[in-house]
C-alpha cells in the first residue's frame, strides 16, 4: 500500500547526435521523446546528447526545449563525441555528404534527411561509405512509414491488385505564389539545394519505387522555373531563383508500368498535396497526405459486384501497421506520427541488426531517387526519354 | 374559355441527317428532340430526316424509336437528299473523312464525333473542306459545353486566375481490364480508329486548348499496350490491339504553362474519371466529370483570409451557363445534357450565321487535337520532345 | 436502297391533361416527351392533350412550347375532355384535393404532386376516392426513381442489410435565408400550401417509408418560424408567414427502428441537399441527391475485412434500375431522369394493370406521408411524442 | 567550441496524480509529456508524481511506461501526497464524483473524463465543490480544442455567422454491432456508467453548447436499447445491458436555434464519426472528427458571388488555434493532440490564475451537458419535451 516507486525499464539506450534544428530537426527530436513510451518497449531508448548548428543562441535554446544534454557549434566536434552512436542528419541539402560520410566513417548510424544529396555522385558516395562502414543507414522517407501508405504497399506486394499498370503521384505545394512574396531562400539555390520541388518532393519517386517494388526505368520530363527573381530576406534586392519551381514526368518503371509524376511550389490552395493513384489488373488504391488516415480501396472483383467502388478505409484498425500502439478505431493520427515509427525502426535495426529495406528507406533508396531525378533533369534539358543508370 | 389550340411555334426548320446509330446516336438524337422546348425558343427546329448505317434492321428500328422520317443504308445516298441541311457524324472514326468532306462539299453543315479525324491529314482536308465551302463545321467536343467546365473558362479568360501555370487532365476507365473479358472491337483496330485511348480521349487535348485559351506547344509522351491480344467476338480465336491501351504526356502550352496529360482503359474502377485541375497565380480550378455540377475552385487571395480552401460550386444557379433553360439551383443535369447545349450552339450559329469557335469546337479545334496526338505518338516512338505543328 | 420511311411504332397511346405549368409542369411535361424514345419501347405514347391555368397567355405558351394540344384556363371543363385518361396535377397544394378527386370520379387516372394534400382528411378523401373509382393514383415522390435510392431499397428489401437502426434524412435548402430577399410566396401560407418546409420536404417521410418498408410509428417534433414576416411581391409592404421555415423530428419505426428528420430552408449553401443514412446490422448505405448518381454503401463484414470502408458506388451500371435505357457506365443522369422513370413506370401500371405500389407511390402513401407531417404539427404544439394514425 | 551543457528552462514545476489507466491515461500521460517542448515554453513543466488503479501489475506498467514516478492503489492514498497538486481523474464514470471532490477539498486541481458524472446530483455535488474550494476545474471535453473546431466557435462568436438557426450534430460508432461479439463491460451498465451512449457521446452536447454560447433549453428525446443481452466476458453467460444503445433528440437552444443530436454505437462503418453542422443567417459551417484538420465553410454573401460553394478550409495556418507550436501548413495533427492543448489550457489557467471556461469546459459546463442528458431520459420516458433546469 501507499507509493510504489516505478520501475526504470531495462533497455539499451542510444546516443542520438543531431546536425540541424529547424522544422525536421523539431520532427524528429519529438519522435525520440516519444517512441519511448507510445511504442512501447522501445528497442532502446534515445539518448538525445547533443544537436548541432551554427548560430549559437538558437542551437542553445533548442538543446534547452528539447531536452539534448547540450549542443555544437560545429558538427565535426559533434561527431567526435563518443557519446553519439545515431547521427541524425537534418541539414540542409549541402550539408548531406561530407558530415554523413564522416559519421558513417567513424562506425557511427546515420539517419539522412532527404533528397539523401543534391547530386547522384554525393548520394552514391554516401551510400558506399555506408556499406563499406557496415552501419545502419536510413535516408528519412518518411512517407512509407504512413500506415495507410504502408498497407497500400503490403496490398501490392502481395499480389491483391495483381500486375500494376499505373502510378501516379503528385506533390503540391503553393508557398512561393507571387502573392505570398516568398523571399530567396536556400531552396531556391542550386549550390546548397541541387534541385528545387524536384529535390523537394523526390518522396513521390520513393513512394513510387516502395509501392510498387520496381524501380522506374525512364523518364521523360520537363522542369520548370515560373518565377525566376525573388527578393532578398535583407530587402537589399533581388536574387536569381535557379532550381525548378515546378516538374512534370511520364515515367515507365522495371515492371512495365508507367506514370505521371508532378510536383510543384505553385498550386494555389495545395498546402501538402501529396497524392498517387496505382491502377492494377485486380484492383486501385488512392491516397491522399491531407488525409493520411485514408486510403481508397478498390477491388475489381470485389463481391457483391453490384455494389463495386472505391471505399474509403480509415487505416486506424488494430491490426494496421504501427496502429496497436496508437488508440481505438477512427482515432486519427497526425502528420508527424510518421517519424516516431521511421525512427523506431531504424532503432530497431540497429539494436537487433535488422535489414532497413524494404520497409525503411536506405541510402541505397536515397541514391536510386537521385538517380531517378538527374534523369529527369537531363531529360528536361535534352528533351529525351533518358534511361536511368543505377 | 374551353379547349383552345395551341399555336406551333413560327421558327425555322433545318433538316437533319445522321450517319451512325449507336451510343452517340442515340445522345445526338435526343438532344434535336429535347431542345426544341428546353432550350426555348430554339434557333431552329430540327427535322429528322434521315438516319444511316450498313445494317438494315437496325438503322429502321432507329429511325422509329428517335422519330426519323426515315433510313439510307447507304451514306452517299443520304448526302445527296435535299432536304438535308445538317449532316451530324456518328460513325466510326474510318467514316469521318469522306462523309464529312462530301457534305461540306454539298454545302450541307457538319457535326463530327471526335477524334475529328484518325490522322492530322485527314482531319486538315476536313477543316480545309470546310472552310472552303463555308459551312459551319463542328467537332463534338461535347465537354465544352458542361456549365462548369464553361464557367471554369470564362474564369480563366477573363484573368481571374491571372497567369496560369499548370494544367493537368486525366480520363480513366477500366472497361478494357482482363476480368470483364472485353473481346476486340473496332476500337482496338489502328485501321478503323487511328489510335486507342487517344483518340477516344483527345476531350483532354480539346479542353486544355478551351480552358487556356492556348494551344499545347509540345510533349513528350508514352503510348502503351498492355494486353496486345483480345478475344475476337466471334468466339474464333484471338486477335491482334494496335492501339494504345494508355498514354501518359507532359505538355508545354504556347503561353507557358506546363501540365500532364493521361489517359487509359485499365484504371480499376474509374468509369468515366475525366478531370481537369488549373492552378493560376490567383487560383485554381478541378472539376470531374463523374461529379459533372460541380467546380471546385480556389482563391488564392479570397476573403476572409482565414477561411480560404477549395470551394465546391454546384453550378446550377440561374446565373450560370444555360442553366437558365433548367431548374431551380441544386437540381442537377446529366451527361447527354452536354449535347443539348451543343446542338443548340450549332443550330444558333447556322441560323444567324455566329462563329461556332471558341464556345465550340469548330473542325480547326478539331484539327488541332489530331496534331497533339500525333505529336503524343511521335513523341513516344522517337522518346522525344515533340513540337506541334500546327 | 435509297430512303426508306420509317414505321410508326404501333403502341397503345394515353392522353394526358395537366394542372398548372411552373416548375413541376415542365419536368413533367418534358418526361412525358422523352419517355417515348429513351425507355423504349413505352408501353405507351402520352398524347399531350392539354395543360391547364388561370393565366391564359402563360398556359398557351406552356402549351405551344411544350407540344400540347391546346390548352384550358378552366380546369373543370378540362376533366370533361373525353380525350383525357390521366390527369396530372402539379397545381399549388390547395389545389389537389378537388381537381384530382373529381378526375378520379371521372374514371381518369390520377399523378399528383407532393405533398398530396395540405391535410390528412384531404389526403384519404383523395385516396379513398382513387380506390372506389378503381383508377391508377400517383403520388409524385419522384426520388423513389433514382436509380441510387432505388436500388438502395431493394439492398434493404432483400435483407442484405439485416435487421434495420436507424434512419436520418435531411432535406435543407436556403431560398429563404434574408440576403436573397425572397419575398411572400403561396408556400408561405398556410390555407394554400397547408404547411410550409415539412410539406415540401415531406420526401424525405416517404423515402423513409419506401426504404425500410416500415411506416413510422411516432413522432417528436419542433417546427419553427425563424422569420415571420415577408415583403409582398407587389412591394405594397409585408405579410405574416403562417407556415414553419424548419421542422426537425425524431422519429420511431413500426419495425423498431429510430431516427431523424429534418427539414429547412434556412440552411445556408444547402442547395438541394436531400440526404440519408441507413444503418443496419450487416451494414449501411448514404445518399445525397446533389451527387444523386452515387450510393455509398458499407458491409459490416465486407471481405477483404482488411479493406472495409464505405464504398463509394456509381450507380450507372447496366443493371442498375433504369439504366439500361441511357448510356455507358459512368456517364450520369441529372435531376429529371426521375420523372422520366416515374411517369414510366405509372404509364406501365395503366396500360398493363400492375400495382403502382411500392415501386411507385401511391395516394396511400401520399396519406401516409401526411398522417406523419400531422402527427410532426401535433407533437409541436402540444410538445408531446405522438402516434401516427393511419 | 565543443560541447556545451544545455541550460534547463527555469520554470514552474506542477505535481500531477492520475486515477485511472486505460484508454484515456494513455491519452493524457503522452499529452503531460508532449506539451513541454512541443508548446514551448509551457506554463509549468508536469511532475508526473503517481498513477493510481487496483490492478497493481498494470498500474506498475503504467507507470513504468509513461515515466511515472510511481503509483498507488489506492486513490484515498494518493490524494493525501503533498507532492500532487492537479489531480487528472479517467476513472470510470462512477469513480467521477467521490475522487474528484476529495481532491477539490484538498485544494488540488482536478481534471475529469466526460460525462462529468452519472447524474445531474454527483455533477452538481462536484461543481458546487470545485468553486467552494476555490481550485481551478475542468471537465474533458478535448473536441473543444481541435483548432477547427475553436476555429468555429470564433467564427461564430464573433457574429462572422449572424444569428444561428440551426445546430445538427451526430457522434456514430459501430463497435457493438452483433457481428463484432462485443461482450458486456462497464459501459453498458447503468450503475458504473449513468447511460449508454448518451453519456459516451456527450461530447455533443458540449460542442453545442461551445460553438453556440448557448444552452440547450429544451429536449423531445429517444433512447433505445436494440440488444438488450450481451455475453460476459468471462463467459458464464450472459448478462443484461441497461443503458441505451442510441439516442436521438431534437433540441432548442435558449437563443432560438433548433437541431437535432443522436449517438449511437450501431452505425455500421462509423468509427469515430462525431460530425456537426451550424447553418447561421450569413454562412454555415461542418466539421467531422475523422478528418479533424478540416472545416467547411460557406459564406452566404461571399464573393465573387458566382464561385460560392462550401470552403474546405485546412486548418493548419499559423494563425489557427495552437497551430504556430506545430508545423507548416498541411502537416496534419491528430486525435491525441487535443488533450496537448487541453491539458496546456488547464496548466495556464492553474499558473497565471485564468478562466478555464469559454476556451476549455469547467465542471459548470459538464454539469450543464448532465442536465440535458437527464432532460433526454426524462423526455424519452415521458414522450413530452423537456425544459432544461440548470
Amino acid at each position: 500500500m501507499g507509493f510504489n516507486e516505478a520501475e526504470k525499464p531495462d533497455l539499451p539506450r542510444i546516443g542520438v547526435g543531431m546536425l540541424g534544428y529547424a522544422f525536421m530537426g523539431r520532427a524528429h527530436s519529438d519522435a525520440y521523446r516519444k517512441l519511448d513510451y507510445m511504442m512501447y518497449p522501445p528497442p532502446a531508448i534515445p539518448d538525445l546528447v547533443a544537436v548541432c548548428g551554427r548560430n549559437k543562441e538558437a542551437v542553445a535554446g533548442m538543446a534547452a526545449r528539447f531536452g539534448y544534454k547540450g549542443y555544437y557549434t560545429d558538427w565535426e566536434e559533434m561527431l567526435e563525441d563518443p557519446r553519439i552512436q545515431l547521427f541524425d542528419n537534418v541539414g540542409p541539402n549541402n550539408m548531406h555528404e561530407d558530415p554523413s560520410v564522416r559519421a558513417v566513417e567513424a562506425g557511427v548510424h546515420v539517419l539522412c534527411e532527404k533528397p539523401l544529396a543534391r547530386t547522384t555522385e554525393e548520394a552514391r558516395h554516401m551510400w558506399d561509405a555506408a556499406v563499406k562502414n557496415n552501419v545502419k543507414h536510413m535516408a528519412a522517407f518518411n512517407y512509407r512509414f504512413v500506415p495507410a501508405v504502408r498497407k497500400a504497399r503490403d496490398l501490392i506486394q502481395t499480389g491483391k491488385l495483381g500486375r500494376i499498370y499505373h502510378f501516379r503521384a503528385m506533390y503540391l505545394q503553393d508557398w512561393i505564389l507571387p502573392h505570398f512574396h516568398t523571399p530567396l531562400l536556400w531552396r531556391h539555390n542550386k549550390d546548397v539545394s541541387g534541385t528545387g520541388a524536384l529535390g523537394d518532393f523526390s518522396h513521390i519517386i520513393d513512394i513510387g519505387h516502395f509501392l510498387l517494388g520496381s524501380r522506374i526505368s525512364s523518364v521523360q520530363s520537363t522542369l520548370k522555373t515560373f518565377i525566376p527573381e525573388r527578393a532578398l530576406m535583407d530587402g537589399s534586392g533581388t536574387g536569381k531563383v535557379d532550381v525548378d519551381d515546378a516538374f512534370a514526368s511520364v515515367v515507365e518503371f522495371e515492371n512495365g508500368a508507367i506514370g505521371t509524376l508532378e510536383g510543384t511550389r505553385l498550386a494555389s490552395g495545395r498546402k501538402n498535396y501529396h497524392v498517387f493513384e496505382v491502377n492494377g489488373e485486380k484492383g486501385s488504391l488512392a491516397w491522399n497526405l491531407e488525409r493520411l488516415n485514408e486510403l481508397d480501396v478498390q477491388w475489381a472483383e470485389g463481391e457483391p459486384a453490384e455494389t463495386r467502388g472505391f471505399q474509403n478505409v480509415l487505416v486506424t484498425e488494430s491490426g494496421d501497421p504501427w496502429i496497436e500502439n496508437w488508440w481505438p478505431p477512427g482515432h486519427v493520427l497526425g502528420w508527424e506520427h510518421t517519424f516516431i515509427h521511421e525512427i523506431y525502426h531504424l532503432l530497431d535495426c540497429i539494436i537487433y541488426d535488422k535489414e532497413v529495406a524494404p520497409g525503411g528507406a536506405t541510402f541505397e533508396d536515397g541514391y536510386n531517387a537521385c538517380v531517378v531525378a538527374d534523369a529527369m533533369v537531363e531529360s528536361s534539358e535534352t528533351g529525351r526519354r533518358v534511361d536511368c543508370k543505377y
